[in-house]
């Protein structure tokens, strides 16, 4: 109990998620595959679109029948008939001839360009006249020219937003292989907390940190069980962080902040088999009281039992974390906007400062407005709209600079 | 079918959205209200913490015996006790003296104030030495300092997230009111769509819109029902569209992008008992023949069957009326980031333009690299990362520009 730690910085605690393996894969269907992150390469098994298609209403035509026309001296085309949509044309083009298509459509054989319907004018049934000339493949998506059979169109490791699907349900790929949905145990301790349903007595607060935490799991598509509330008694947490190391691929423990219930919690992660404490303490404000051990291949986080510290520690540390297990093979970028300062902000140098800010519109762009209150209070991060990120070599930051915002 | 119907901007068809309102309300458990959108008020029931409350480990002092102390004069308190987690303290704190106290734990009547164990020296077990002197209520929090009983704690229309949900836990709120989870229509139209798990004959594809708008809609947390593909035949059409107006809060029939499919959907809307067309045609760039239609209360979209048009116009339009109908109040604000332009583009004036860009970190600061490719190409969107967005009032952006880019 009495190792000595040293306090990690932010990066070399982000590090060590290379020690942590994405979750195994499984086959899920293309219209259940957002938002997971594909465990394997996807191989286009035919050519997209598979045939020469028009991207505008107008003519098809052979490109060189159009060469040399303008309004002053128009192309004069036969018309040879009309392309149904989704249907093969039962002609051949003919030199010098033109056939009416519309988008989507596909070209008859001796076509190659098309001309929109604003650059050319029908005289009669059967002639049309040609006002500028198209150049071979304009207007004309070819038969492979957005994926060729064979060709690897998404990556293992890539995230499967809707063009992803969207593609792959183009090139009749039904089902993907993603990483398993991860899931993350939480368990509270602490002798002062209770479940919200209950009315505290006084010096007993209701178990706000499960739900804040569980929001933050949700929010990155993976899943929540609660373990509920644990009383700060060695066995029970044990017991329940076995339970939970079971059932689960990462658990937290959400806890007090207090120096008392933090050596408790490594001492009851240092008693599990095959366990070993990574981070005891990290020099980020809010943030500094953050265990990590590794139990097997999975993690488990004692995170700060302050609503805010607990909810910045999750954004910030764990997050990336569960970023690694659900699959991705690069840290996820997380989204920072640029906001002007209302004011200085002070910081400590050799700690990654995280402050709560409010964003307003001003006339250059956004300004940040740090949240006013005592770090402890939820109410700062009801009102914060993001976390503007001071770093380790910083005394803070003055008025009027661009300052990068995490969006909350 | 003949009326004229202008071509509006971008801005006047998201002014619409005020045509519609916001889904019904429902109560729902506080671990499930993430991502919706509260219909009323939220009051605070009781103070919050309710009792004065420690921050940091230390000694609970009522902060007038400590004024003056310092390191080479620290001032000398007896200890009176110690603070139990979660119980109320047996003792009033007798002026001159101190109660060893816990992150969390409650300050002893008479005490205003803690001083960090940091600052601090136990003599023996009955006295302590302080280094520094404390403000009242300085590393407390007062018992309605984050909120006050009777308070409005969460306004209508906020969009909860992690730190909502768990202020309504902490103040015992089990419950809240939402506004329901919209659900979309999604119905194919065209004779050359085919469903994915089929083979395409030569001039037919896959029906890929389908999965591209559903991702969006589960992107924004509502729900999807797909009508499957529909041939263009005004009367399945019609009745397709019957049916997923029963069945939903807002249809969208995405269809072929030519000049006849657009008639022809124009047609059938305009045949659905009290349905008006509302924006036909847009002056935005991939998005120009986009329809919309109210019916009854509902908007019912005409898309472009292009791919990537289709794409951005649910990004863009759709997903603000979406939002509407979820119960936000204003506009949710679009996520842009700013990135500098690597090379120059083009753009009409009086149209608004979403150029599709990768973002590559550069030396200062993020860099927009147009995607390459023709528009219609599913490629173009695999590759990027965001749009790039070019005012009507432009002809285009220059190399270097700093250009707004929402992210993908």
């Amino acid at each position: 109990m009495t190792h000595f730690f040293k306090v990690k910085s932010l990066d070399e605690v982000l590090a060590l998620t290379r020690e942590f393996e994405p979750a195994e894969t499984e086959t899920v269907d293309v219209s259940n595959a957002f938002f997971r992150i594909l465990a394997g390469d996807v191989t286009a098994p035919r050519d997209m679109p598979g045939f020469r298609r028009a991207t505008m209403d107008g003519f098809a035509v052979n490109a060189s029948s159009t060469f040399g026309a303008s309004e002053s001296a128009p192309a004069w085309l036969e018309i040879q008939g009309t392309v149904r949509m989704g249907q093969v044309p039962e002609f051949d083009l003919a030199p010098g001839k033109a056939a009416r298509i519309s988008t989507g459509g596909m070209l008859p054989k001796g076509a190659d360009a098309v001309v929109m319907v604003e650059h050319a004018q029908t005289i009669d049934n059967t002639s049309v006249e040609i006002y500028r000339s198209v150049a071979p493949l304009q207007h004309v998506i070819d038969a492979c020219e957005d994926f060729s059979s064979g060709e690897v169109v998404l990556g293992a490791g890539t995230f499967v937003r809707p063009q992803e699907a969207g593609l792959a349900a183009g090139l009749g790929i039904t089902t993907l292989p993603v990483h398993r949905v991860p899931v993350v145990g939480i368990i509270s301790t602490g002798d002062e907390i209770i479940p919200i349903d209950q009315e505290p007595a006084p010096g007993r607060i209701r178990d706000i940190n499960s739900y804040t935490l569980s929001g933050f799991v949700r929010e990155a598509h993976a899943r929540v069980i609660r373990y509920g509330i644990v009383k700060d008694d060695p066995d029970r947490l044990r017991r329940a962080c076995e339970k939970a190391l079971n059932e689960t691929d990462m658990v937290l423990i959400s806890g007090g902040s207090s120096v008392g219930t933090r050596d408790y919690t490594v001492e009851v992660l240092s008693s599990l088999p095959d366990t070993r404490i990574r981070v005891h303490g990290m020099s980020v404000s809010p943030g500094k009281p953050t265990i990590l051990a590794k139990s097997g291949t999975k993690p488990v986080w004692g995170l700060p039992g302050q609503v805010v510290s607990a909810m910045v520690v999750m954004k910030m540390v764990v997050i990336p974390f569960l970023n690694r297990i659900q699959g991705f093979r690069y840290p996820r970028p997380v989204r920072r906007v640029p906001a002007k300062l209302t004011r200085n902000v002070a910081s400590a140098q050799g700690r990654r400062d995280f402050i709560r800010v409010m964003l307003e519109n001003g006339p250059d762009g956004l300004k940040a407005k740090p949240v006013l209150g005592k770090s402890g209070l939820i109410r700062t991060m009801i009102h914060a709209d993001g976390l503007l990120d001071i770093g380790e070599n910083l005394e803070g930051l003055e008025k009027d600079t661009i300052a990068q915002v995490i969006l909350l």
